[in-house]
């Protein structure tokens, strides 16, 4: 188990609360306290079969479920992408924001509101996406949303109701983020992605939406799930594309704080403010539980997301846009990023580190960014469902490139298989710990002769 | 203005912040304080027609606008329906719940989630509801939503799915509820609303709906707007209805906590939980801004409803969910229901006894209830535009029964021209002379000899 001292700050309770649990455990023998080596669980090991997460006692079956998910099951290691480590939540500084909100906020935000969002919100983040991600934004230009879930669905909506009939998505990308567009009724068409990231060739050709308005949506500065950058050539297409055949692009910018090697590449909208939707979201920043994410729109999507919110009788709720706004404005929130921006940098660090050195036939793919890599497995090797079935058995929990998590991978040609290492998702304690049955797993999997 | 006791109280600040904010805006000469006589605006009123609310200074035009609005114009009385105190929103009690929340709760709730609402406030909301409303409910069947409009839009859309084509609803009901099933591709019929509340007779003949699957909307405790309970006897009624018709019975619950001169009537779903879906809402009892609701759901609507919000990729933000329910467990919230149903009874006493006073001609209707009353105006007076109008011209905003508000007043027959008196909506400190303005505007208005 982890030192109380560590477990006290993961969890953000005193010191002497977990000594108290530990002394309990120990005096009810589920713990033994080892003089000099801390305190072990007694008789059994993380790793035990008949352990949760695998088939007898967790629910391994919901491993692989594309998407957000229901309650997540207690596998010991989770390495699975898309959420950050919760449990560096900011919680002291949250609370002591929401402190100053409920001294201060006149009882007007309490009452209903026009849905767009709270304008002291839309403020904060007009400035705030201006200095950190280049981002042109006036504030009336901004829509506060729960996510970039629900900015899709509005997006998708309004430019349904514009007449667009087809939208170009990344192969591969989020299943889930492909049924949003469908369900608001329009045709997919999918990108391959490259080292350059989205190979938007074939939009050029006018038969592409029969000619008519085309709507895109990227991942620019991190590709989700490859883990590629949109190459300056590429974004410069892309512009010259949106504005010759009127189209709009969503520019999907999820973990876009973070970039480990060099300051990161500034918003694509930035470059195209009046075709471009900037989409950004604090589930990466903060938590996904918050439901917070932001849409900045152009001028001629304003008014159809604007009548799509009215028309949902949609309106947030005030309290934690409040709270959030307090957050940028005091300094806490560009703190908090600082802060993972370290933490994160130096997981992917250690665990780029020991692949290289106990499993050096694997290859790490990506920019260094994000919270996850591309871990691409020997193509002669176990393959993907194989390594994460014997991931599981050791209460490892993996996402794989082309399996049920990312299946339009399967659409875009021969690759090597590979794993979506989501280094953000264990807790501080347990993260080298996850790091190693990771590597533990590939060295065993895969004979260092290959 | 209001003493600096009764303003402190109201911000939930501290009585010094308000006697220092007094006296720099003393020094600033924009009061005046009086000894004896408190502080008041220096060389101004409330009445001023040049201030907020009239043409020039405020956005009359919003008024009368149908269903929740943008930010509402500051207008020194307000009196228009559907809203609680926000003055009273229990800033101190919440802030506190919020830190037992942080403190004690796992980092999982921070994730991604089902999105049928936290599980600890499902817990708390089935004991609830059914210790204050007789409410029949297990945790499993509760879904958590975003106020009841949006629970309306899940069970409308559910309902459309299960081959529903007709929904009734009350006329007059709000506009927007009206909307919200439409949108879902459903076709509304009326049902008029006499003193024992909806008429549900012409439902029982087999050709509406052509005798398909049938919905009703329903607000069984207190009508909205016209502020009469269903009868016992309609109650039994409606539920042989449903039996019968194999109908569901959407029960709008806005405001069920506030009955004034008797124990309330148990909620209309502990007599058919199987045909009932309950809707409640913490927009009454605590603030609109939280956008937190509940639905008790009926088996055969469960799977419907889930599908629904999980295609919509809907998940409710979770902090305010654990807040709730921390709010509901430690007694906060009962206190905080008690103390709103003891100042509202207070406010619509001294409402109906004034009214009684110094405007003998026009009558109050209703059962004792929630957070409005009907006014009825004499039918030979000035009508509800013109006294809307005159209340404009003063600072005072009033719904109109059969104005804008609720345009389906008018599809039922004659009726006794009316307001919809939200006594609810002014802050404590500015109630009485809310009143006074009402009351002196109607005694204006309205010569006694009528």
């Amino acid at each position: 188990l982890p030192s109380s001292r560590a477990l006290a700050r993961d969890l953000a309770v005193s010191r002497g609360t977990v000594v108290g649990a530990y002394n309990q455990l120990i005096a009810e023998g589920w713990l033994t306290a080892a003089h000099g080596s801390g305190t072990i669980v007694a008789g059994g090991s993380v790793a035990d079969p008949a352990g949760p997460g695998t088939s007898s006692g967790g629910r391994p079956t919901t491993v692989g479920a594309p998407g957000p998910r229901g309650t997540r099951p207690p596998f010991p290691f989770d390495l699975r992408p898309g959420r950050p480590d919760l449990s560096a939540f900011p919680r002291g500084p949250w609370l002591a924001a929401s402190k100053r909100v409920w001294a201060t906020a006149p009882r007007d935000v309490l009452d209903y509101s026009d849905g767009l969002g709270d304008p002291g919100l839309r403020t904060q983040l007009a400035a705030y996406l201006g200095r950190v991600r280049g981002v042109r934004a006036e504030p009336d230009q901004i829509v506060v949303c729960g996510g970039f879930i629900e900015g899709l669905a509005l997006v998708a909506n309004a430019l349904a109701g514009l007449g667009t009939r087809t939208v170009a998505m990344e192969d591969p990308c989020l299943p889930l983020h492909r049924r949003i567009v469908t369900r608001a009724g329009l045709e997919v068409v999918g990108m391959p992605v490259d080292a350059e990231g989205a190979v938007i060739d074939g939009l050029l050709v006018n038969n592409v939406a029969d000619g008519g308005p085309l709507g895109v949506v990227v991942t620019p500065a991190h590709q989700h799930p490859r883990g590629v950058a949109l190459s300056p050539a590429r974004r410069a297409a892309l512009v010259a594309l949106a504005r010759e055949r009127d189209a709009i692009v969503v520019e999907d910018d999820y973990d876009g704080e973070f970039r480990y090697d060099r300051e990161p590449v500034g918003a694509l909208q930035g470059l195209a403010p009046d075709r471009v939707v900037y989409a950004g979201t604090a589930s990466k920043t903060l938590a996904p539980a918050l439901r917070l994410g932001w849409l900045v729109l152009p001028e001629v999507l304003l008014r159809p997301v604007q009548d799509s919110l009215v028309a949902r009788g949609w309106q947030r709720p005030v309290i934690d846009q409040l709270v959030l706004a307090e957050l940028i404005a005091s300094g806490g929130y560009d703190r908090q990023v600082r802060r993972m921006r370290l933490r994160y940098r130096r997981r992917r660090d250690l665990l780029v580190t020991e692949l290289a050195r106990r499993a050096p036939t694997v290859r790490v793919a990506g920019i260094a960014a994000g919270l996850h890599v591309i871990v691409e497995l020997p193509p002669d090797g176990p393959g993907e469902l194989a390594t994460i079935a014997a991931g599981l058995e050791r209460g490892l929990a993996l996402y794989g490139l082309a399996t049920a998590d990312y299946p339009h991978a399967r659409n875009v040609g021969p690759h090597r298989p590979a794993l979506v290492v989501g280094y953000a998702t264990p807790p501080e304690h347990t993260y080298r710990a996850a790091v190693d049955a990771l590597v533990t797993l590939l060295a065993d999997l895969i004979p260092t002769r290959f």
